[in-house]
């Protein structure tokens, strides 16, 4: 009988709890002779080897939840003082935890692999809410996102056509422009603005005034990780000393003014933030997280050290960290250009 | 057979087409021998005549959509130098027009009150997001923004329990904190921060601490229109030039900084914003602007020009303008010491 | 330091665990000295002695739950052969409890009445989804309903628009018509059919027929209380025995071909049946449960045993139960009388 | 410069005014020199040359509707006295119409293709709530439908938990069983039935028991086409005269009273019904269904009559109709056994 312990690691994303109740659950089909344990608070449990009790009672009910039931961190196994490898392997003697189970984003990835190369047994179920692992067609998390942001779309438009104004909305999406881009095809955005597409002001501009001369409110979805050519001087402003000194707020708090001026159109900004990422995952986060987790016993019973599970299709399959980790999944430019046809 | 034009002012609502469709349905009941037309923008059709066409067709199916289908502005009636009595009243001769329901808040009401004197049929439909008219239990709108509020704090709980953080989500509220009220109850917020009852950063740093030492993630929801002692000077910051200017965003933006640093507990602040009153209405604010919309025409046909319509428990009643407007209705203090008893 | 007995008797309704929080939450703020016990399924954890522990952790997060954390039945205090105000008072004595809070619909509430006059001290707090206990502007579990049904009418009218099909939907209210009614006026159903107001199958088909010449698709909303002339044989079939027999099924299912045979509309009933009672509660039954719940200690401290809390217009307020128990309140005609002027 | 015209057959589906909307955003890019036009009711338009307006304003804000703004129909172009291929052309030549979109489901592609062979230009876009095509990784309207079916699973439970009841709930899947396995899995259910696995009614009550005696409230998910053995008999009763006659109700309303009597737990059975068909669209559907539309311009310009669009992985692709048309997907069976093997 081998004992694993669960750690999820990085920001909170709808799908985590589903995660582990699917691999809890193993535990009692007899399928596999494997207990579960979780880590406290990410890396930081597996390195002071705090952990937590996951029997069937302990996720009960908890797919539906958003977070994760087992606390989360930035606490790197590497780069804390207490971490590295020895630490790891004498702590997860010490508990009697047999191996790893890391949910996380690329950087935990990483992370797990390194654990892996030093000789500790470690898979990975990848997690991010923005979408960008290149290794996986989807990961759970984003589809939540997605819908939430969609219905700010829907609530924004009603506003912005009552009063004709521009309405711009930023969501997240620091290196790539995947919630922007769902999001606003669903919302049927006027324009997205997605970090792998700069774009003018002019070029935004035109879009904005060509809808409003049609009789429409503008609605412009905006990622947190989209630029324009002069942005940093445009979000700063000249103080008292004579200094150019950035501006708070962002992206979307830039343009909305920018818009408003060369325009004369009324623009308002909203700023999305942490809404996107708690809460009741959807169903599909549901099911994909519940998929990951019934496929990680499996994985580890087929000794599948070193690779982490993905999405491809409508299969699970299994891919070496060192396959995966490091690559971001952008929005590819075609897929940008069939949304950008229709600009406007 | 007469006829009346329906306007919406200010700021839009989850209702108002709701109130429109009800009002509209009316010209087909037979009971009144009245027709319906809009006014374009609020005050602004009325001032220049500008009405769009409401028969049962132009009312189909709208009681679910958020906004107006009328549009809205802040366009004043007397402020504006087409506007005044003698203009309006050649207006609505011109283009056939009866009487005016306007459908706004404080400050549409003080209008409409002032229409009404200046010997224009005019009666009122209250309306506002904030619930802060004294001449009525609940106004509709209030209700969507303190679902969508609700929402706002259930999904941010789970970010904060997962990351350990304090959460605080500014919604809105400049004179009264209903929303925040409502939605932080309903959400079970470990404090609920209302422009009636400044609290002091000590007091609202021990709530937040007495939650964190229970193990708890504090969730803060604060009213736009919160105010603390030396806020001001918090909101400011000493600029290269020894100067201290103030900072951008919100009283949420404010207050996240200090609470972090004065407790150590990671803080982070999200501003509902524009997402509070639009889309969809909740099915309590269609039956409330259906039932006010039911209520005009019989109104109106009773003489009742100079009143307002309000809700008093369950039933629809009339006030006159001048007993209505002005009066700001504020949370009162026992139902915040309520609250308050459980914070922390 | 006294110590109260919790239960939730009768059908489940949302909004019964915000009741149970808002209660159980005194303990903690000093102002009373009562600690709090629930009653395990009702009347029968009163009779047999049984006890949930109720403390500050027990009731985190459980307002934005459904059902009852407590259980729920309809075992009857005085009907079970067990019962009896002698028996209960020696199980009280027993677990050392001081009196009982029972939250319950109409049959709890004389229940409770019956309990107080027979020297047990007890308080109540009125719960029913249908909203029809007269002493009560609103009860919560009511306005959740209303959502849910209200979500059902707008998804069936997309479906009956795209075919041209009548869509009957039966909703809950067996004496009363409040949810049909409200939820009818919110999606804008083209008949509402409440127990209230019997109406003749030529009246419906009527309605039904008039909304196709205009080119819609209708839509009915059916309280599962309503009936019509002729209605139980119409309910019946004629088996190879030449006995008619009842058929199964509702007044959806009853309806819906008769509407069909006689318009020549295709017609599809569809019951919404337990999903309105459960799951999430809204935010408005939710700060209804909490202030029910924050009233009740203040209610005992005041020595108010057998009586039962109620709202009126914002107001929380005390009714005995005596002048609260047996008064079913229905839609008063002239509410329906709006509504039906602008049916067809 | 080419005119195209678009119909949607069969039952409505969320996600189809996406996929007109997408279309028809095309003739406003100037990537084709092509026109829309809408065939009114499926394939009756087409017959008789019935079409609708389709411009930019005509498709405005209907990807977030429901249903089809073109209607539909099971109007077979074939099947009716005046169909056939001859009279089909000489429609198309008498309006203008130079080839056909069709978007609908298996029947529905069928149809298309012999027309396709019969000499008309004709593509197609797979349309299906129950996702049961196997030339595409997922059909639009299956998102809504599981993300409105788990709602409704995360309801259930809450009763049942209340009420320590066994809740049965139906969902559609007449020959695949995906709306039911997604669901379920997304909502936790303790069993899922499923068409294409039958299991017997020992082994549902033995799930059903085990969860029982864990102290929690069954929750079963059952596929509208699920059967087991011995069902036919079990869904008929004797009549007076003594002949068996067939019982009305669907699947759950069989299983709901055959569980009850076999385990004793109180059981209830809601048929979700025409609620999962209908209503504002998921964001994802809304996306599938966009990105569709956006490829059909590009399918026709590629000259591609004869084909059907795909989704396979992230990519959509296109299949010839014959490859497509004809087969079932059916849940497979290992996804199936990793699902029953936490059943109970």
């Amino acid at each position: 009988m081998a004992r694993y312990g669960i750690l999820t690691s990085g920001g909170d994303c709808p799908g985590l709890n589903a995660v582990i109740r699917g691999i809890v659950l193993d535990s009692d089909t007899g399928l596999n002779d494997f207990t579960y344990v979780g880590f406290k608070d990410g890396f930081w449990g597996l390195v002071y080897g705090e952990t937590i009790n996951l029997d069937r009672s302990a996720v009960r009910g908890i797919s539906k939840e958003g977070g994760t039931i087992l606390g989360t961190s930035r606490f790197g196994p590497y780069t804390e003082p207490d971490g590295g490898p020895d630490n790891i392997k004498k702590a997860l003697e010490r508990i009697g935890v047999d191996g790893v189970i890391a949910i996380g984003g690329d950087g935990t990835m990483a992370a797990a692999n390194r654990l892996y190369e030093d000789g500790i047994p470690t898979v990975g179920v990848p997690k991010t809410i923005d979408n960008d692992l290149e290794a996986t067609d989807y990961t759970f998390g984003f589809n939540t996102a997605v819908e939430i942001a969609t219905e700010a779309v829907d609530r924004l438009r009603t506003t912005g056509n009552s009063h004709k104004r521009c309405m711009v909305l930023e969501v997240m999406g620091r290196h790539a422009g995947w919630i922007a881009m769902y999001s606003g095809l669903a919302g049927g955005a006027h324009a997205i603005l997605i970090p792998e597409s700069p774009e003018s002001v002019d070029q935004i501009c035109a879009w904005v005034t060509s809808v409003r001369d049609r009789g429409r409110a503008p609605m412009v979805v905006v990622a947190e990780g989209f630029t324009f050519p002069g942005m940093e001087e445009a979000h700063s402003h000249k103080g008292l000393d004579g200094f150019n000194r950035p501006r708070l707020g962002g992206i979307g708090e830039i343009l909305a003014p920018i818009i408003e001026e060369r325009t004369g159109i009324e623009t308002r900004a909203t700023v999305l933030g942490h809404i996107q990422r708690g809460g009741v995952p959807s169903a599909w986060d549901r099911v994909l997280g519940t998929r990951f987790g019934f496929a990680v016993p499996e994985l580890i019973a087929d000794g599948g050290w070193g690779q982490m599970l993905a999405l491809r299709g409508t299969d699970i399959v299994r891919v070496p960290f060192a396959d995966a980790v490091g690559h971001t999944k952008t929005v590819p430019l075609d897929f940008y250009g069939e949304a950008r046809a229709v600009f406007g």
